[in-house]
């Protein structure tokens, strides 16, 4: 079975998978769902098939093992999560997975002998959705689950997903892009260096409501006005920075609205870059306050570091690549995945795959088949590569 | 009974008001419910004590009736409303048909004798509370109702509520100026010019949504950024404008706008330029998608002319006003008033009184009793002036 015929059976896998849901007429599935057990079992006989040794752990990661004849040899995990967003589209996730088990079959096939353990992995929940709180399984499995978070899960024992210390060789995930820029540079894979860290901030304006017909311009506190003028310095502050969600009161098309909440979400692989930029755009805020004769709040919601993908990993990673096409281009990624809670426990590595027009976390997710081929054969040779490493 | 007496007496009949209302625990009166009746009641009482004729028309508005003996004399008509917007305050509309009831029960204690009829009218509806359309107590006596409100009300035959072309000599109407110009300037009271014409309109951006960690801030397409820059083009445009209302959609901390819609209110005394304003921000809110490479569109919801206050009665009133404060100030008024619907049948003018902060539609409402004194002072000395003109 040739690279193509495995790109395209695992096409058809994702559009299987995607038809398992706990909603009708749009696809999600949560944490330990019904539809995430059917998604598992599913999953596994493909893994299965691959003669992998299929197991699930305390908190429903489902584990494909492919043990080598070494004692005490380590083990090199790859996957991704096979749980959803709300709606979500078919790749976001399950994809990763599929490319790992069709990468070891192919070693398989050709009877290669490896000096680690492999395991390919399908996370129980990176979404965060029964629970509003991201990477549980990957967290059970490095170990960082908080005592809030076991507080919040119903389940039992899932401590006991633990891994041993230095257990673990390494993770590699392969992912959807999930943003335009290898599209835009027409490029079918990209590296990641690393992903960005992140805060997440509340902001509020606070002014003075009144009459839109009868409160003169040079007498008002207008909130949405000091609001707008922050969006403004937001856009221009440099990291990749959004106000993604905005309120205004009271709210109605007569009345200057008195107060107004927004959502500013700050990312960067470099922290320092991050918080510089954050404390720029408080001093902004404030600044902008003053000016207009208004009050201005200010409350840090989430605030995470970035998480660096391993320096020799990620050569592999780019000579796999190389082959493939005419430059390897190297990426952060802004959004999160499984690889930033593996980080707490073994180095990791991460390869995208481009994605149509940058969309995920909707239907419309979508990827080329000739794409699917490329990132199975860097896999493959990424494993290779690593298997030299440590003969 | 002096000025004084009556001041005091006219803010104990507002408070006693200002507990009729359709709902417990807040001041809500609508077009013909039952605490409308009920305050036609008290308030025909109060008329009837001041020695009026008091009936309600076939819109229910509440009329007091002060005949003159000449025949074929035309009327003056005084008053404002007695409905109130949802959890009101006081005195947005009662007030001004207090006002009347006052100056009137002056001048006939004086047992002045004048040369046209009075009435004092408590419009039905000003508001447009139940029906969502505006003066529908003035509008029924101008005979300017439409075919769509008539359908929308349930009552029948109030087409008979119009006044007959020329019997009416002129509408004057007192109210708090529901903005903070006054209070600013350390003045009792302001002698409208006019009432502002006014456009609503309401304006979309469409951008493209995407993930907030993963599009290049130069890649995007963020529909609220273009808004913010439309809000502060707004904001100095030359007019009273303001945008009321935003939605930003999808509305996620961690997605990037990819459409807005917000509202837009221009306001000015002079048509032409509020006119000449709204298509200049029309033109602002297509450059400025243009530059960003986003779709937007604009929808005229409402426009209203401009109502240009009587000069004649406008003098009068200015007379009245000039022995009780140091200086005259006229202002144009933001907000709209049933002079606006009787300016369609004859000549109107409009005295506003101080209100604190500004404060109107809002159970903070608050007067003080020295500028009531003032006010009904004011009003009965213009009633004396226009006498003199009819001699």
């Amino acid at each position: 079975m040739g690279l193509q015929h495995l790109s395209r059976q695992l096409m058809h896998r994702c559009d299987e998978l995607g038809a398992i849901s706990d909603e009708a007429g749009r696809l999600t599935r949560s944490f330990h769902s019904p539809a995430m057990r059917r998604a598992n079992t599913l999953v596994g006989g493909w893994m299965c098939e691959a003669g992998l040794e299929v197991k699930e752990d305390a908190v429903f990661n489902l584990i494909g093992r492919w043990p080598c004849e070494r004692l005490r040899a380590k083990t090199l995990l790859l996957g991704s999560h096979l749980d959803t967003v709300r709606d979500a589209g078919k790749y976001d996730g399950p994809f990763g997975v599929l490319v790992a088990v069709a990468a070891v079959s192919a070693l398989r096939r050709e009877r290669v002998r490896l000096p680690f353990h492999i395991e390919v992995v399908g996370f129980s929940d990176e979404e965060g959705l029964r629970y509003q709180t991201p990477y549980l399984g990957s967290r059970a499995m490095a170990g960082t689950l908080e005592k809030k978070d076991l507080l919040r899960i119903e389940e039992k024992g899932i401590q006991r997903a633990k891994r041993k210390p230095g257990e673990l060789l390494a993770y590699a995930e392969v992912h959807i892009e999930q943003g335009p820029v290898l599209e835009a540079e027409d490029l079918a894979l990209g590296v990641v260096s690393g992903i960005a860290g992140q805060s997440r901030i509340r902001v509020e304006y606070i002014g003075t409501a009144g009459h839109a017909g009868t409160v003169p311009m040079a007498m008002r506190q207008d909130a949405l006005c000091a609001a707008a003028e922050f969006i403004l310095a937001v856009e221009s502050c440099g990291p990749t920075a959004t106000v993604g969600q905005i309120t205004a009161q009271p709210g109605a098309s007569n009345v200057i609205p008195g107060r107004v909440v927004l959502s500013l979400d700050v990312r960067h692989l470099a922290d320092a870059k991050r918080l510089r930029a954050v404390a720029a755009l408080r001093a902004s805020a404030s600044a902008i306050a003053t000016k207009r004769g208004v009050r201005t709040l200010w409350g840090v919601v989430q605030e995470s570091a970035s998480v660096a993908c391993d320096p020799t990993l990620t050569r592999m990673l780019k000579s796999a690549v190389r082959p493939h096409q005419a430059r390897v281009l190297m990426l952060p990624s802004g959004a999160g995945h499984d690889a930033v809670a593996m980080s707490a426990i073994c180095p990791v590595a991460m390869l995208f795959v481009r994605c149509k027009g940058g969309v995920s976390h909707h239907p419309d997710e979508s990827i080329k088949s000739a794409d699917v081929a490329k990132a199975i054969a860097v896999l493959r040779d990424f494993i290779l590569l690593l298997a030299r490493r440590h003969a």
